[in-house]
C-alpha cells in the first residue's frame, strides 16, 4: 500500500539553518520550480527568464513533510521509499539523521515502523549543487561527481542545475515478510531456440517457507510453476523454455515479453498472497561484433589491430542501426512523466529508427522509459553520467561512481531495451582526455562485467573507427557534408549534426516579438543557442544559409533555408552511413529532442515534442527498404555534369524482388525529365546494391533549385527525393560575397 | 620447517589405473624427462631426439611418495606444498582424494596434519594435457585452458607439452598459530615524496593476540615499527614514509629495496617468535600516459580517437623502453633454476635494456624471476596465458581464467618489477579473433583493476598505434627494413624480428655431421625451425641472403652472412624506433632466448644463454647515449648518392654537454674518409637531436662492403658504426637471379 507524502521546500544558507519560508513542492519535480510557482515567475524557457534560478544552485534546499501517526496492523512495516533524490541529501526524522547519501540514482528505502507510531516531521536537506571547488563555471565543476554534466550549461542547455526529489517518493506499508528482489537472470542457447533461466529471490525476513514462481507466455498463458523452499531469505530456481518467443527491434521482428511472476504466501495452509512481484522478460542476444572484411584490416607491416567491433548483432543477425542522441528532453527530469517519453518514444519509432543512445551528459531515465522502449522495439545505447571531462582516479570519485554505476545497471538490466552499455560521451577526446587507463572507465567495465555481462560494454564513443561530428553542413570552404561523407569510412557515426533554427511558431513562443528579426547576439536568440553557443556562429549559422541561399529577408525565409539545410545534410548522412554497409553499422544523429526551446539546434525535434522538416527527412531515409542516391555535392550551376549515383538500400530481413527504378531531374518548377532507368535484380535481406550512374549537362537556367527524384515503379513506398541548391543565372549576385568562418 | 621429499613416477592409460613402472622422479621438473632419464634416452635437443617425447602428452602421469609416520610437537601442523603442478591433477593420501584441481599458476596448501600420524602414501595423478577435442594438433588445442599455449608448438618451439610438479613442493611444518599472508600495499603522494602504506595480515588462527610491523630500509635500518592487535584472525595497520627512496629501472636511478617484516609470537610474555614473513618493496608509480602531441590527433571530422596510451611513466618521468620478448627458456619450465635466470636476466641488464615482455604464449615464471628484476632494475610486462587464440566466453574457461589470473595477480603484484599486465599476445589480430568485448579479456580487467589498479591494463599487444613485426630484413622486393622502419609511424614497436642462423658451433652441437652442410628441409635444419616454421624459407631465409651477399659456399659464411643481417637490421630497427620519440615510446625485438637450440631464429641469445652477434648490436643501440645514422638503405652501388642522416640519441635522464660528431665512411678495405663534421648543442634529458644530412657519391670500386662510422669526439663511448652491402664490381654476377619469396 503506498501513502503519497505532502511535501513543502525552502531554502536556506547554511545547512543546519531552518529556511525563512515555506513554500508547497511538488513531488517529483525540482526545488526551482516549486519556488519559482510560489513567487508567480513567467515560465522558465520564455525570454531571459531562466537567468532568475541562477542563484537557486547555490543554496540548501529542505523538504518537509509531517506524517501523522499511523497504527499498523501486527507484522506490517512502512517504509519511505524514493527512486531518486537529486544529488546530495540527508533525511532526517524529528531532527535526527537517517540516511546521508550522495547521488540521485541510488535507490531510498528506510524503515521507519518504529519511529511512525506518533507524528513525525521529515526532512530531506538537498546540499548546494555540487561543484569542484577550482573549476571555472562549467560542466568541468561536474567532474567529480555523478550529477549529469549537462545541467552546469551546454552549447544547447542553460546554465541551470537542478535539485531535489526527481523521481517517485512515497510511504510504503508492506507486511514484513516481503520481496525485497526477485530477479530473473537467461541465457539463450547458442541455436537461440532454448532459454536457461535462473531466479534469484531475496526475502525480508525468513518466516516464509516456500515461494511459487509462475512464468506467463506473452499470450497470457502460463509456462511453467515451480515452488521452492526459502532458505536463510533466499531462494533460486533453474527453469528453462524450449522455443522461446524471441524479441526483436522493432523493424526486424515482434516484441515479445514474458512476465515472471514471483508469490510468497502468509502461511502454508491459507495460501494467502504476502508479497508478489513481477518482471517482464524479453528473450534476446546482443553482441558487438566485427564488421565483414575487418579482419583483413590493417595489412602493413608493422601491424597493428583491427577497428574494434561495433556492428550489433541481435539474435544471431546484424542489424544496422538507424537512431538519434536522446538528451533531457527538460531541463528539469524531476517534471518528465511516462506519457512524456511515450510520445517521444513512439515518435522515434515511426522514424524508423531502431536504436537511443542516451548521452552520458544527461540523466538515465526513469524506469518508464525503458519499459515503453521494451515495448515499442526500441534499442537503447545506455551511457554512465560521465561526458566530455577528465574524471579522476581518486577514491572518492571511485566511491560514488562505483555505488552509482551498480545502481543502474542492476535496475536497467532487467529491460531487454538496453543492449549496450557506454562509460560515457567523447572521453578519449582531447576535451576530456581520459584513455583507457582511467580508473574509473576500468571500474566501470568491472562492474558491467560482474552484473550484467551478456550485454556489450564501451568505454566512450567514439572508439577507432567510430566517428563523431561534424555538426554542420558545409565541412570546410572547399567541402560539403556529401562531398565529406562519401570520403568517410567509419565503423558508426554515432554522432552527426546539421542545425536549423526552430519554426516560426516556436521562435515566436519564446522570444520577445522586438528580438524577433533579424537575430542578433545579445538577445533571447543568444540564451537559447542561436549565437555563441560553441562558436559566434552556432547553431543559426546564417554564414552557411547565406553562402546556399544569398541573403534572408524575413524569418520565415532564413527558417525556411536553414531547415532545409538540416532535411538534406541529414538525408545524405543516414543514407550515406547506409551505403557504407558492412563496414559501418550505425547512424546516429546529433541530436533527437531538446530540454527547452532552441531558436536553433541539430534537433530533429523541437521541444517539447515537436517534429521539425527534417524529422519527416530522417524518418524517410531510415525506411528499411528505399531508392538512394549518391550526390557528389549540393550546389550546382550550369555547365556541370550533374552525376547522381543510384542505389537500393535495404537493411531489413526482407529479401527485394527484382523491379525498376527511375530517376527523374527537375530544375526550378521545370518539367521532369527522366535522366535513367534501372532494373535491379533481386536483392537479398539486409544488403544494399549499387546501381548505375546518371550523367547529364545541367543547361542554363534562372532556376535556383534542383530536384532529383527516385520512383520505383509500383512500389511508390521506396521513392525519393532529394532538393539541391542550382546557382543559375536567377541567383542573388550577393551570394559570391559571403564568407564561410571556419 | 621444510621436508623435501622423494617421489617415484610411472604413466598409465586410464586415470585409476596404476603404472606398470615406477622410475625417480626429479622435482620440481617434468614427467617426461624423468622417463627419459629412466630409459638413458639421449639428449632432447640433439637431432630428431625429441619426436621421442610425443606420446607422452596422453598419459595419465602419477607421482607418488611414502611419507613416514611424523611425531609432531604441541601445536605443530603439516602441510604438503606446491607452488605449481601441471596441470590437471588429483591430489590423493592413502587413495582417499584431497584435492583436484585445474591450473598450474594456482598454488597448492593442504594440512595433513591428522593424516599423517602414521606413514601414508601420496600421490599426485597429472591428467593428459588438455585438449579442445575438436581442435587440429596445434596451438588451438590449448585455447580453452589456461596452459601456456606455446607448447603445442611454434615456429621456434617443438610440439612437446611438458606435464608434472613443475615449481617448488615439499612438506612444511609450521606453529598451528601462523601468518597466512601478510602484504603491504603501497600508494605514492602526488610529489612522489610520502609514501601510505597498508599492511593487511591474516593468520590461520586467532591464538596470536598481537603482532609486530617492522619496516627496514634499504640500508638495514629501521624505519618504524607498530604493533598491532588481532580480530577475527585479521590485522590491518597503516603508516608512511617520508621521502622515500623511490625504485627505477636502471638505466634511470637505483633501484633501493625496502623489507617489510612481520612477527606473531607464541605468548606476549616470552616474545618467543611464533612465525614471521618478510617482504621486500620497491616504491614507485607507473603509469600509461599519451605522448607528446597525441591528443592533436586525429583532426578530421568525423572525428575519431587519438591512439590508446602506451608511452610509460615512471615516478613521473617519461621512460623509453628499451627490451625485448622473453620466452621459455628452456622446453621444460621445470627445470628452470634461480642461476638460469639470473644469467640471462644479467645479460639483458647489460645489453642496456630496461624491459622484458613476458609473452603470453608461455609459463609466467617463477618467484626468483621477478625477485632478480626489482633487484636488477628491469621492468617486467607480464602477459596473462592467452596467445594467438580465440579463447571463449564459456563459464568453464572463465571460471579457470577467474581462478588462475587472481593466483598470478595476487603474487605478483609485490614485485616492484612488474609495471604493466597484458592479457595476452596478438588476441586482436586476425589469426585469433578476439576482441574488446570478448568475456575473458573483460574478466582479465576486472580482476586487475580489483586486485592490482595501480598497475596500468592492456587487453592485448598490439593495440591501436603499436606494431608487431615484420620478421624479416627485407620487407617486401623493394623495401628493406631500413626503408620500411624510416615510414612506420608507430607508438611503439611491441615486437620486429630479424632472423638469423645460431653459430657454426651451436649447429654443430645438435644437427647430426651428415646434415650439417648444405641446410636442407626434412632434416634436423627443419625440426629445428630453419624450414617450414611459418613458411617454407623460415627462418633460414636463405633467399635473403643470398639477395644481399650471392650464394654462400659454406656453413661459415652463411652463418656470417645471416648474423650480419641480423645484427644491422636489429640495430636499424632500435635506432629508428628511438629516433621516433616521443610518438614512439618503447622498441622491443622478438625476441630474446630460445627454449633450445635453433638452427634459425629472430633470437638474440642462443639456448641456453650464448649471445649472438646481434646481442652485441643490440646492446649498442640500446646505450642511454650514442651517436647514430638514419641510413636511407642497406645495398648500395656506384653512382648512387650515399645521404646518411646524422642523429644523437638520448634516453638517459641527464643532459649532453655540446660537441662534435664526425661521419666517416670506408669502401671495403679502403680509406676512411670524412663525410661530415657536425658541432652539436647541448641536449636536455631525454631529447634527441637530429643533425645534417652527409652526402656522398658513390664510386665505382669492387667492394662488397660499405662502413659508415660516426665518431664523437671526446666520447668514444658513444661512437657507432654500421655494415652495409656495396654491390660494386666485384660482386658475384649470380646475384641478379636471386629472387625472393613473399
Amino acid at each position: 500500500m503506498i501513502h503519497t507524502i505532502d511535501w513543502e521546500v525552502g531554502w536556506s544558507d547554511r545547512e543546519f539553518e531552518a529556511p525563512a519560508r515555506w513554500v508547497p513542492a511538488t513531488v517529483p519535480g525540482a526545488v526551482q520550480l516549486d519556488w519559482a510557482k510560489a513567487e508567480q515567475w513567467d515560465d522558465h524557457t520564455y525570454g531571459e527568464n531562466w537567468r532568475q534560478y541562477e542563484w537557486m544552485e547555490d543554496k540548501y534546499w529542505t523538504y518537509r513533510a509531517h506524517l501523522q501517526a499511523l497504527s499498523l496492523s501486527e507484522g506490517e512495516r512502512l517504509y519511505f521509499v524514493s527512486r531518486g533524490i537529486d544529488y546530495s541529501f540527508t533525511i532526517r526524522l524529528n531532527g535526527i539523521e537517517l540516511l546521508r547519501q550522495e547521488g540521485m540514482f541510488t535507490p531510498v528505502k528506510l524503515d521507519i515502523t518504529d519511529q511512525i507510531r506518533q507524528g513525525v516531521e521529515l526532512e530531506i536537506v538537498i546540499e548546494p549543487a555540487p561543484k569542484r571547488v577550482d573549476a571555472p563555471i562549467s560542466r568541468s565543476q561536474a567532474d567529480q561527481c555523478c550529477k549529469p554534466a549537462v545541467s552546469y550549461g551546454w552549447d544547447w542547455h542553460p546554465r541551470l542545475i537542478p535539485l531535489g526529489i526527481w523521481d517517485d517518493t512515497y510511504l510504503s506499508i508492506r507486511n514484513d515478510a516481503h520481496i525485497v528482489s526477485a530477479e530473473v537472470i537467461y541465457e539463450l542457447s547458442d541455436s537461440l531456440d532454448q532459454v536457461d533461466l535462473n531466479l534469484q529471490v531475496y526475502l525480508n525476513q525468513i518466516d516464509s517457507e516456500e515461494l511459487v514462481w509462475r512464468m506467463i507466455n506473452p499470450e497470457g498463458e502460463t509456462v511453467f510453476e515451480h515452488s521452492c523452499a526459502v532458505v536463510n531469505k533466499k531462494c533460486t530456481i533453474q527453469a528453462s523454455i524450449d522455443k522461446p518467443k524471441l524479441w526483436w527491434p522493432h523493424d526486424h521482428g515482434e516484441q515479445p515479453l514474458y512476465t515472471s511472476e514471483v508469490y510468497i504466501y502468509s502461511t502454508r495452509e491459507s495460501r494467502s498472497i504476502a508479497d508478489h512481484q513481477s518482471q517482464r522478460i524479453g528473450f534476446r542476444r546482443v553482441k558487438l561484433v566485427m564488421h565483414e572484411g575487418a579482419w583483413k584490416e590493417p595489412s602493413k607491416f608493422p601491424k597493428s589491430r583491427s577497428n574494434p567491433p561495433i556492428t550489433l548483432e541481435v539474435n544471431g543477425r546484424n542489424v544496422f542501426c538507424k537512431g538519434t542522441n536522446w538528451v533531457h528532453p527538460s531541463i528539469f527530469p524531476g517534471t518528465i512523466t511516462a506519457d512524456d517519453y511515450y510520445v517521444l518514444l513512439e515518435l522515434a519509432k515511426t522514424a524508423n529508427m531502431n536504436m537511443l543512445r542516451i548521452w552520458g551528459g544527461g540523466i538515465v531515465n526513469k524506469e518508464s522509459f525503458f519499459e515503453h522502449c521494451d515495448e515499442l522495439g526500441l534499442m537503447v545505447w545506455q551511457e554512465f553520467p560521465l561526458a566530455c571531462n577528465l574524471y579522476p582516479d581518486s577514491p572518492a570519485y571511485l566511491k560514488i561512481l562505483d555505488q552509482e554505476s551498480r545502481s543502474i545497471i542492476t535496475r536497467l538490466r532487467k529491460h531487454t531495451s538496453v543492449v549496450l552499455w557506454c562509460g560515457g560521451n567523447e572521453l578519449f577526446n582531447a576535451w576530456s582526455k581520459m584513455t583507457d587507463q582511467s580508473l574509473p572507465l576500468r571500474l566501470l567495465n568491472a562492474n558491467c562485467y560482474e552484473l550484467d555481462r551478456n550485454t556489450p560494454f564501451i568505454m566512450t564513443s567514439p572508439l577507432d573507427g567510430m566517428g563523431h561530428g561534424h555538426y554542420m553542413f558545409q565541412y570546410s570552404p572547399s567541402e560539403d557534408v556529401l562531398q565529406a561523407m562519401a570520403k568517410a569510412q567509419n565503423t558508426a557515426y554515432t554522432e552527426f549534426g546539421v542545425p536549423s533554427p526552430s519554426s516560426v511558431e516556436q521562435l515566436m513562443s519564446f522570444i520577445p516579438p522586438e528580438e524577433l528579426f533579424p537575430p542578433k547576439p545579445g538577445t533571447s536568440w543568444e540564451s537559447h543557442h542561436a549565437f555563441n553557443a560553441l562558436s559566434e556562429n552556432m547553431w543559426l549559422m546564417a554564414d552557411q544559409i547565406e553562402h546556399y541561399f544569398g541573403p534572408y529577408e524575413s524569418l520565415e525565409q532564413l527558417v525556411e533555408y536553414g531547415q532545409l539545410l538540416q532535411a538534406e545534410g541529414y538525408k545524405c548522412i543516414y543514407e550515406e552511413a547506409r551505403r557504407q554497409k558492412p563496414k559501418c553499422s550505425m547512424a546516429l544523429n546529433w541530436c533527437y529532442n531538446e530540454p527547452w526551446p532552441s531558436a536553433a539546434n541539430n534537433s530533429i525535434v523541437s521541444w517539447p515534442a515537436k517534429p521539425k522538416p527534417s524529422y519527416y527527412a530522417v524518418q524517410a531515409s531510415c525506411r528499411p527498404i528505399l531508392a538512394s542516391s549518391r550526390i557528389p555535392k549540393f550546389s550546382w550551376q550550369d555547365g556541370e555534369w550533374f552525376e547522381p549515383e543510384l542505389w537500393l538500400l535495404n537493411d531489413s530481413p526482407s529479401t527485394v524482388q527484382s523491379g525498376r527504378m527511375e530517376a527523374y531531374l527537375t530544375l526550378g518548377a521545370g518539367t521532369r525529365q527522366l535522366l535513367l532507368t534501372w532494373d535491379f535484380a533481386s536483392l537479398e535481406a539486409n544488403v544494399n546494391r549499387r546501381g548505375p550512374t546518371a550523367r547529364f549537362l545541367l543547361p542554363n537556367d534562372d532556376c535556383t533549385r534542383l530536384t532529383l527524384e527516385l520512383i520505383v515503379v509500383d512500389r511508390q513506398e521506396w521513392n525519393s527525393a532529394y532538393t539541391l541548391v542550382y546557382k543559375g543565372s536567377g541567383f542573388p549576385e550577393k551570394i559570391s560575397r559571403s564568407t564561410l568562418n571556419f
